[in-house]
């Protein structure tokens, strides 16, 4: 099931996406009575996908994201994989959704893409046991983890580097219907930047999987329905420039696509 | 004036702290109707400040914090003062209030305490010209940055090790009296341990001044209403251990006390 999260006519909404791109009207949304972190009821209500605005597909209290868990990444930027996972944060004044902007920051000339799977946070939890951590997960959506990398190379923490306003585009929607299974099995993870491709990874290849991240990061810190965990990039990171469109596709997920602009 | 936030009986408020603990019946708080991040009104309905439970005096959408903005305490852990200044978040999830118990995490052997003065803003800002920064904080508050030092030492970014739950306390309220030139002249920041004094330092020893940094800050992110800014630490970090009880005091706002304990 693909949940997304609208506006229409200054109303904001949840709801689910059904059909095609290919059917003769286009997919549509049934509405959502309520919200998708408990169990809820579909209105029937069905509106046009292309009718509404899409909108980040959550609005985390905070994304905790991973560096450096794909080898081959890691090594482009001459960096090892750490013995303990690279663990940071984005906060939620940089979440913008499927065709906002990503606004290049004042203080960078090089601002990167990073495709990453999202994995979206269902219910609060602290302390998860591995064979527990399906069943906090709500599901998954694709990330940008826009990164300045010049900031990140001069300053120690990243704060400023990776949690600018835009740097963290989500969507287009949350798909529950993959298992943890799969990701482990490989799913494609590609970004390309004006229709030429430039990162293609398979989640296969991540150096520590999602279990043992969720655990990581909730031995320390309770997360929250709506809370994001960026699972790091695969290779092939590169600059951004202003007029660029970058789209991030994640197999059996969909694209997420953001215009790169300059600040007005 | 201090605005205290406060639960009573399951409801959550705001107040002005009025009166003196050497008052005969101590201080009161007037509750204001609403919130503080606009004009208000107070309600006259005071209530005695020991019938409630003071809570983290704001809730932060994030916690933005500065490391190694005292000269001293950079060089007490063998660094050196960075040239940009050391950026890092603090998520929500770590914010407890006066009173509250600072938990040992699981992961650390070695927690250190951090006083701080917090700035809370009190506008939604971006991109801030230096001489606007008054504008845009609503007062001050006492932090405590809580931080695993082992962990910081092996993890590469600070999220869990700063970021774990209770690792923000603050409090006991804003004090909105303050202005930047009091804090660029030197207020005291003290940090006790079971009453013996571990830290002592002076705002006007910051490497860089709260104007600078929020000039920073708000070049790359929005600050929304609420959010708070640490401003670093003096010289005199240390361990906690379970059973410790820890106090920042910050003169002219007033004292901060947690107990160390171990997870249940």
């Amino acid at each position: 099931m693909r949940i997304a999260r609208f506006s229409l006519d200054g109303n904001v909404g949840f709801g689910v996406v059904e059909g095609q791109p290919s059917d003769p009207d286009g997919p549509v949304l049934d509405i959502i009575k309520g919200h998708p972190f408990a169990e809820f009821e579909r209105s029937g209500q069905k509106i046009p996908l292309n009718k509404v605005r899409l909108l980040p597909p959550v609005l985390p209290n905070k994304v905790v994201a991973i560096g450096r868990n794909y080898a081959e990444h890691a090594a482009e930027l001459g960096n090892e994989v750490p013995e303990t996972p690279v663990t940071f944060f984005k906060p939620s004044t940089a979440v913008i959704g499927p065709g906002d902007p990503v606004v290049y920051p004042s203080f960078s000339q090089e601002v990167h893409h990073e495709a990453e799977l999202a994995v979206v946070i269902g219910r609060m939890c602290k302390e998860v046991p591995r064979e527990r951590v399906k069943d906090v997960i709500l599901g998954y959506t694709c990330a940008n983890d826009i990164t300045a990398r010049d900031a990140q190379q001069r300053e120690k923490q990243w704060a400023r580097a990776k949690g600018f306003d835009s740097s963290c585009p989500l969507g287009p929607w949350v798909e529950t219907g993959l298992a943890l299974e799969d990701i482990a099995a490989g799913i494609g993870v590609m970004c390309t930047v004006n229709g030429e491709q430039r990162q293609l990874g398979r989640t296969s290849d991540m150096v520590r999987p999602i279990e043992d991240l969720i655990v990581h990061i909730t031995e320390a810190m309770t997360l929250l329905p709506g809370d994001v965990i960026l699972t790091g990039t695969p290779a092939g990171v590169g600059p951004l420039v202003p007029g660029d469109e970058v789209a991030v596709t994640i197999e059996g997920i969909g694209t997420l696509t953001n215009k790169v602009i300059k600040r007005g």
